[in-house]
Formats: C-alpha cells, structure tokens, sequence
C-alpha cells in the first residue's frame, strides 16, 4: 500500500482535528502510505468546498454518500453528531470502506451493537475516536501496569470534569434534552472508561448515582424547561479481579476544563494522571528509603513511545491535536494488517454497553452485572 | 471561671496532642481561665509519673478513675484506644465532669447511642476530637459556602487516604480484625464526614462498597491470617437539598501520608481543598473575563481566623497540632458557655450512624436511607 | 499571493518541526495562501531523498543553493547548526527569498550584524524561529503587561533549565568547545531573552557570572579534557524605564526539561509561567477580599488567541510543535505585507548583542551597557 | 540542670513566638530542664503584667534591665526591634545571661562586632533566631546535600519574597527609612542566607544590584517623601569550592507571602523547597530508568527528626511556630554543653558581613570579596 485515500464526513471540531491528523501523519512517523485528502462531505455545500480547500481535500461534496461511491477513497473518517454515526459507519463498511469514527458509538445501545456486528463481518478496520488512550504517557502508564511496577492493582479512581453546562443561567439547549442520551455518562464517562478499559480491562458491575445540578433552565424567548438529562454522575465500579473502583464525571464542574484525573491504586504503588497537564504523571514507588519516597512528576518525553517522533527532546510537550495524530497513525497500522493500539468497534461496544448499565442501574438503585 | 483543671487519660498519639494543646491554649488565644494541669491518668504508672512531668501535670496515677474523684478536675481529655471512650466518657459525665473525648465516639453503634443519651442528660460539656474541622482554611471555607460565594452547592466530592495498610508484607494486627471496627469506614471515614457534615449538613443516605486490597496477611511466627477488615471504601452520598457526592477511603493508597481531599461544587464556583496542603485552598469563582479565570491558591493568613492567634504574618503555616489547640479553646469555650464551634456527642452521633449505614449498604447492596 | 512555494534546509529536529509547520498551517488557519511544499535540501542526498518523501516535498537536494536557483521557492526556512545561518540566510536574502531561520542567528556577532544588514537591504521578510513567543498564553501575557492589568511592571526574573550537561561522565563533544559559543547564554539563554524583549523591551545594561559545573570531561578513548563553555550563566538585568531583573541559566540542572520560568512583578499584581507546563500562567491581581486573593491558574483556552484554531475547547492543550506553526502562521502575514507577531533580524540582534554583552561583563567583572 | 529560669523581651510578633516555643519545648521532646517562666520584660507596663499573665511568667516589668537583676533568670529571649538587639544582648551577656535573639543582629556592622566579641568572650550561649534552619524539611536537605545524595553541588539559587511592601498606596513609614537598614537585603535577606551557610557554607563574594520598585510612597497627611530603602535585591554569589548562585528577594512581591525557595543543583541530582510549603520540598536523583525519572514530592514525616517529636504520622505537618520551638530546643541543647545546631553570634556575623558587603557591592558596581 503506497498510498492511501482518505474520505472526511463532518468539518466541525473533531473534523478538523481529523483533517489535521490526516495532513501530519506522514510527516510526524516517516512510515505508512502517503495519504491522498481525496474528499470531503459537508451538509453545506459552500462550507463542504471552503474547508475542502483549507484542509487540501482534492473534492467536496455536500452527500457523504458520494464517499462511499469514490473508489479511491479507502478509509473515511466519521466525524458528524452522534446521532449520525450509526447510518455512516454501517454504509462506509458495508460499502467495502475502513471506517474512523468519533466516540460515542450512538445514543442507543441497539445502533451500537448493530456497529459492531456490521464491522465484525465487514472484515475492514473500524475504530473509534478515543484519543486520550493515545497519549504517550498514558501508554507508558500502561506499561507501568502491566510490567507489575505498583504491583498487583487493587483499587482505581477516574473523575471527567468539565464547566460546560455549568452556568445555571444559559439557556436550554439539545444537550439538556434526553434525545441526546444520559448525560455526563455518555457525552463524556465514555471518555474515563476508555482509559479504564485500556489499562484494567473491561467493568464487571456497576452502582451509578446521576444528578442534576440545575432542575431547569430558562429557555431562550422566556420562561424555563425542566432539564431532562443528568450533568453529573458518581459511580461504583468493580473490575475483574476483584479490583474496587469510583468514576466521578461532571460537566457543571465550574473550572474545570478538561479534567480527566485517574488514580490507580497497587499493591507496590500508585499511579496519578490529570489530562489538563497531559504532558506528566506522577508516580509513587515504595521502594528505597521512607525519608526520600514521594510521587515523582515525571514529564513526557522521548523515552515515552511516540513522544520522540514529535520532538526529540524531553519536557516539551506534546498537544491535544497530537493524540489524534497518533490514533490516525494507529489506524493507518491496522488497515496495514498490524497490531494496533485502538478502540475498535467490539471493544467500543463494551464501554457503550457500561454506560448503559450505568443508567439502568441509577433507574433501579442497585447494582448491575456486566 | 478563672482558672480551669484539667485531666488527661492516655498520653500515646493523641495524649500527647491534647497535652500540647491544654499548654498552649492560653498563650495563643490570651483569653479564657488559667489552665491547671491536674491530674494525669496512664496505665503504667511509670510511664505516667514520667508524662506528667514532661507534659507539666501535678498528679499522675494508673487508675483513671482517680481523676473522677479528683474535685479539682473539671475537664477530662479521653485519648485511650476507641474501645475504651464510652466507659470512660460516660463515667465522666455522670461524675460531673465536662469531656474532650477522641474520635471516633465507638465501636459499637449502642455504645455511641448511649453516650450521646448521657452527655444530653448531663448539663456537661461533651466534644469530640475532629480537629481538621478547626484549621483555619475550613473554617473559611464553611464561610465562604454559606455566604454563597460558590452559589448553591450541588455537588462534593471527599477522599481520604494514607499508607499504613498498604504494604502486603506486613503482619497481621488488630487493625485487620474484624473487632476493631469496619476498617477504612470507621478508622478514618469519620473524618471526611466531620467536614462534611460541618460544611453541608448531615447524610441523608448512603450507598457503599467495601474492599479488601488485602485478602490475607501473613501472621507473625509464619503462615497466613484473612483480613476481616475493608481497607479500601467507597460510597455514594445524598446530601439534604439534593447534594449528591462521592467519598473514597483507602488507608492502603501508597504514597498518600495524610490527604483528605474535598471538592465543593456549586453553581457559580467551586472549592477545593487537601490537608496534605493544610495551609492552603483552591477557589474558583465563574467571575471576570473567562481569559483569567483560573482556580486561585489562596494561603492561609490572619484574614483566616484564628490564624491570627498564631501568627501575624500570612502565608508562614499552622501545624497540625495547632488544629488540636484550636480545638481545645473551642472546648474552653463550650465550658464558658459561649457558642463553641464544636462537634459535640450529639452531632458525633450522625456521624456513627452514617458510618453504620454505609456498612450496612455494602451488606445488602442498595441505598441505606439516615 | 494564492500559493508560496517553501524550501527547507536541513532536516533533524528543527527541520522537521518546520516541516510540520509547513504541513499544517493552512489546515488550522484557514487563511493564507496555499502551501506548496517544493524543494527540500540535506547534505545526505539519501536523506535528502527520503526525507522529502515524509515532509512531501516535490523535490530534494544535496546542494542548497539550488533552492535558490528555483524561481518556485519563495520563502526558505533554514535549520542548519547556527555555524551555517549567516552563510545561507545572506544567501537566501540576496537571492530574493524571504527567510525563516533558526536561532540564534550567528556564533559570532559580526555575522549577526551582517545579517541584519542584509536583511533590512533586502526588503525581505527575514524572521527568527523564536517559537516560545507564538505560545496563546505568553501572548496572552504580554497582553496583560502591556493593559497594566499587574500596573506598572518593577521587576522581573527569568530561568531557563536543562539536564543535558548535567552528568559529569557524559563524554566530551563539540556543545562543550568554546568554538561552539559561549555556553548556555547563546545555547538557550536566548530564548527567555525572546520572551523578555517581547513583554518588556529589550535589555540596557547586564552584569553577568559564567560558571562550569564540570571542569573537564572524559575524552571517548580515555583521558579527560577541559570544558570550555559555561553551563551555567547567572545574570543582573537593567532593562528600560528601571525596571531590574535576574536571568538563571542552567544546561546542567538535573531533572529540568524544558523549564523557562518567568516572574513578572507590578505594583498591581504578578505573573509567573513555566514553559514546562505550558498551557497554564499564574496571575495573582490584588483586588477583592485579602481573605480570597491567590495566584490563579489559568489554563489555555480559546480566549487565548490563536489557541482558538487548533481547539475550540478550553483546556486541552497545544504542544511544543503547535507553537512552530504559530509562527510559520506569522511568517507568512509578514510576508502577505501584514505586522506579524515575530522577531525579525533586527530585533533578532538586540538579543545577539545583550549575550555577547553579557560574556563581556562577566569576562571583565562588572556592568556592561547595551 | 533540673529547671531554668527564662527571660523574655519583648511581647510582639516575635516574642509571643518565643513564649509559645518556651511554653512547649518540654512536653515537645520530654527532656531537658523544666522551664520556669520567670520574667517578663516589654516597655508598657499593663501590657507587661497582661501578657505576663497569658503567657504563663511569673514577674512582669516594664524595665528589661530587671532581668538582667533577676538571679533566677539564666537565660534571655529578646525580641525587640532591630535597633535595641546590641545593647540588650551586650548587657545581658555582660550579667552573665545566656541570650536568644531575634535576627538580625543590628542595624550598624559595628554592632553586630561588637556583640559577637563580647558574646566569644563571654562564656555564655548565644544564638540567633533563625528559625527556618530549624524545620525538619530542610535539616534533612541538609542530611542529604552532606551525604552526597544529589552529588557535589554546584549551582544554588535562593528567593525570597513577600508582599508586604508591594502597594504603592501604602503610606511611608519606617521600613522605607534608610536607618531601618538597606530594605529586603537585612530585612529578610538574612533569612535565605541562613539557610546558604548552614547547607553550603559561607558566601565567598557578592555582585548586588538593589532596585526600588516604587520612587516614593504618600505620607499620612498629604504629599510624597522619597523611598530610602530598597525593597528589591538580585545578588549574584560565589560560595566555597567554586559554587555559583543567585539569590533574589522581593518584599514588594505582589501575591507571595512567606515564599523562601531554595534550588539546589549537584552532580548527581537537584533539591527544591519553598518555605510556603514546608512540609515537603522536591528530590531529584539522576538513577534508575529515564522513562520514571522526575522530582519526587517528598512530605515532612517521622523520618525527618525532629518531627517525631511532634507527630508519628507523616504528612500531617508542622507549623511555623513548631521551627521556633524546635530553636529553643537547641538553645537548650547549647546551654546544656551539647552540640547544638544553631546560628550563634559568630556564624551570625558572617551573615551580616554578607549582606554589608552585598551593599557595598550595590553602590560600587563590582563584586566584593568577603
């Protein structure tokens, strides 16, 4: 494979950062076929040919179904509102094409589970947009695990914060209707548990609480509309292994901004991790003696696979766009048949069906088995 | 009342605590009686003649029931191991004696249950040691919560962790027991909800899940002994008005020495707070251009009080045992008559029955109403 | 101007990050002119080869004047060893094309002073690759000097930390050759001196200490050699208006990465930043209540411009490589005949001038004037 | 010696300081003689008899010469302001008192010369009041500096900053008086020199620069009165053994409030502290793997004596005041004939040579040997 054709549905904030991924890819890893933007699907079509021209797609189109029709795109990247991945993802398979597709899979389980059994049959690559798996220090702290550095883990805590929906005086929007799904728990805890189920393995029971902070909002002409959906979830977790764990998200979190804050607990030491300083973790070993034993922040850095194809130096820093860029290259490894480090749609099918049962589990105040 | 006696029993961890705090108090606050120290009670009567002099006690017997007949007392502080605070509280109270018991009140719930019956009976003053309520930092921080200043609180988040269960190696003691109490819950869980309770009111129901990092430990002079207590607890809250938290005990987290760590949500701001830090807190207030807005690190200072009693100049720090010695003028004041700041049996009691209640809900796996 | 073709001398660590520059520019601007990657030149004409085939440049070289020779090139950035700028950069100048260089300009200042001749001759862009400059947060800073949101600045401090000299048994190699410059006053003390003259203006009188934490080091064949650079450069400011200042510079700092920490002090407030964190500042403002004034931690967001382009959420992050496309952004406006935010080789100059200065002072012990 | 008689000058800041470490030293570390709070000296006699009363002392004065009268009175705490330090210790060393005094020594070097001399001739103990040597934190970091743990060092830097002449609204008073001494170079410059000499030893020479961050201040009443002191000091050093460093104080420092941060660079590793935190500091150690290498968070515990004395938990913290009561503890040492780690008038006066020859350094623009 010496090049690759490239489809892009959707130019908003996870389109572009798509696209930027797309352009980079090559240059960053020095590997890989070279990637041809072949075209670009926007419901405008005016925005379709503006970003098309920005992003170096060579066509733009306001159907994505022109995608699936183009025979020299092979992948196509699926970055529209969650309501529409379903549709896109079985077409783009089903029509012979590899398939990258934002997170989460859809709003309601049956569509998710339709993915994943069209992929599983499709023989193509399709995988999900979980880039925070990607970062190089979350990938060392999966080594860390699984090489027994803290020993045997025991317990896990992940909190997701964000202040989005903070503000009791905006206005009601989709994202307080229940159309758009749960919440917190799936517009963003599928986040956490991606992390959770790369590092620990999938969640076997789960005790959610969901809450939300403001009852209402006003609704913009006047007058205010119940909120429908929860922006803050704590749940208790338990994980093979006999491994206790809390998962605390919330989306009305004033000040927080892209908190995801991960503790893990073993029997020779604790990992800490806060993706709003990506670029460190901390770790705490106990070994040595008491008097010198601390956490130790330690920076990203070449040593910490892909960090030395960015920047070869320590300390300095890798971005957000950058974890896209790696799960684009990890993409481009799995089309070419190699053992890639991603969400696919079968695993990602597990963490929808977590965040579901989940929901159920708040409904009937008891716990539920995985 | 110008001059006040008082009685010490048990002079290991706490003991000593106390005994700084009943020797400082005047000097620091400038007001109140004169402290006597009268009277100090330690099973080993050397060890007591020995205390009592470093301490600057009159009298040291082995038998604390001496102090109860001594007239000259008229506060007792109780520092003895957690099995022993009802006898002795309650023998106390009943002798006519004003009380300074440690935390937390017993083990058993009837025990907790009876002395609370006996202090409301008694006309004495009865408080209980929850000292991190005392810190300056939490003081400010109540302040902050009920004059609004983050706005309705809709959310809290508490953890508290240490590493003295954590190492697998070690042996098998009367921690692990299951007669020493639940384990996490009760060993240290009661100081998280002292500072819930104090900020945002008691529990209205709990949801739990305890843990064992730990299924055995090996046992002094060889083999293994099951660990009949949880080290590690999690737990759902619902809090009056529709406050919903999470609070996440481990007293086996590595490299964590004294954190309880607390996070206040309301709808214009957000609070945050680590007694490893105890000098210091997080507050972010949803004000100003959102380009400067960031949590602050607020110092404590004279602004802070009674920090001021201490020292002048902001940002030099308070120690732990001045949390105690905080907390003995408060006691001084409870016996003056004056509105002390306080958790007395009464209120200690909510405490117990929230601990009781989560252990319950681990039990039976579902929500125990308070 | 509809397109720009680019040429690109030199490919290691510099050279691929203003290929990736290159690459993404347009897709995250979205404005400029298209970006034609033409021809790329490496003294290894395999690497030459390979390395044009990654970046996707047209055509690669062994000989760099052919991209002087190629009407298609319009602009060239060149990241050769500093021994080569001012060969080439005159070059380029001379021949039309506008430049893009990496610092520092020269070894030594004769060459810089003829660049910036040339330069100003040339009537051609000619920008320096001070990156640290293009952060949205140091921007952002400099915003907040120049409203006096921190009043009337009084005082500042810079350090700029390292541990690539730190080991004393690393082998000698060229970086310790006095040929090579000074040490870390123009390996990197450069960089906060871009950070300085950007906020506050440039430098009028230094006094400064060298040091050499190793005298000498091994030689790889046995013995030892003398180090005849300063690893270490310690500095007293004057800058305009009398506002003093501390510069700190350590290329043997254990454990620092890529520190570049800046205090800036005003009679209203203060500002500190520490590029190894550096999608955060610190702001402390002294207004409100002393009870809740603090130093705040304000993480990048899109009211940081241009963060808005890469992310439109707060919090997430850019990496050291965003801040290389920052500036090809600005290079290309100057080029489009618009002020850009960036260090020309006349200010480029100043900062040459103020480290020559430097070793002066230290060479004669006391103050030299700039 | 089974009990010792103490004096106290002084009732303010510093003297309730002294009172507190006075009233505690013996229930703090359980050895040494009983103290007997004789007599109590401060210029207004009600206050005299008031404070005498809080703080425990049995006679109060308004006269400080009666104590030197006083037979039972063997060792003198004088807390008075700067100016009166001479005389009174000169006096008290002269009646054959012990003297613990606050710093710094006085105002004229003169002074200080003279109180060292009769101090050496004298026989008796007399320490200075450098506290921050004293906390636990920072005599391990000089543990470990000792024993080579972070290598030989070679690089050292030192701030110092507070706010509390940082508005310049403020109105003028004594601490802008040029008879106060030369500004933050005596008025707390000292405090970081402390901690140089004890870890690394005496400086060797100095390169100053004293800046005024405001020209003037308003006077009570009406109009403006020129600044005569200097309230910023950026001082280049060279201590023994061929270190360099660099120590920065501020005491117009908008937001810092007790910040002493310490750098401490060596071969083999750094250490990092800052007094706003001084129940932790920062280790980095150049060994194991680069991928886990960082600064490790190290907080104060039993490990780090004396804390023991104070708590057996770690993590819980001492306070500011717990530094002096440890001072007094080594007072007591010294007076007992034990090796005392303390700064006595002779090592003191080395102090305060330095910060002369700091400001001789300052008015004739080069670097002054000592």
């Amino acid at each position: 494979m010496d090049t690759i054709g490239v489809g892009l549905i959707g130019t908003g904030y996870m389109g572009k950062c798509h696209a930027l991924a797309w352009n980079g890819v090559r240059a960053v890893f020095g590997d890989g076929p070279k990637v041809m933007l072949r075209h670009l699907a926007e419901a405008n079509p005016d925005l379709a040919a503006q970003r098309a021209a920005e992003f170096g797609f060579e066509h733009a189109t306001a159907d994505w179904r022109d995608l699936l029709a183009d025979p020299e795109v092979a992948v196509i990247s699926i970055t529209t509102p969650n309501a529409f991945h379903a549709e896109m993802a079985i077409a783009a398979l089903e029509a012979g094409k590899h398939v990258w597709c934002e997170k989460p899979m859809a709003v309601v389980l049956e569509d998710a589970e339709r993915m994943a059994a069209v992929a599983a049959a499709s023989g193509r690559v399709a995988v999900l947009g979980y880039n925070y798996i990607q970062n190089p220090v979350v990938r060392h702290i999966e080594g860390l695990v699984k090489d027994g550095i803290i020993g045997r883990v025991n317990h896990v805590r992940l909190e997701m914060d964000e202040d989005f929906m903070a503000d009791p005086e905006a206005p009601f929007y989709w994202k307080s209707e229940r159309s758009s799904g749960y919440g917190a728990l799936d517009d963003f805890g599928v986040h956490p548990l991606s992390l959770l189920q790369t590092l620990l393995g999938p969640v076997e029971a789960v005790m959610a609480q969901l809450a939300k902070p403001h009852e209402q909002r006003p609704v913009t002409g006047g007058g205010q509309r119940p909120v429908e959906t929860w922006d803050i979830a704590s749940v208790l977790l338990r994980l093979h292994g006999g491994v206790s764990g809390v998962m605390a998200l919330n989306r009305s979190a004033w000040g927080r901004k892209g908190r995801i804050a991960l503790q893990i607990f073993g029997d020779k030491g604790t990992i800490a991790y806060d993706q709003e300083r990506m670029n460190e973790f901390q770790l705490f070993v106990a070994e040595g003696r008491p008097s010198e034993q601390g956490f130790r922040t330690v920076l990203a850095g070449p040593q910490h696979a892909p960090y030395d194809r960015f920047i070869p130096a320590p300390g300095h820093g890798l971005g957000f766009n950058d974890l896209k860029l790696i799960e684009c290259h990890e993409v481009l490894r799995a089309i070419g048949g190699e053992a890639a480090r991603v969400i696919d749609f079968g695993h990602g099918l597990l963490i929808e069906r977590a965040v579901h049962a989940m929901a159920r589990s708040h409904d009937e105040g008891r716990w539920v088995e995985l």
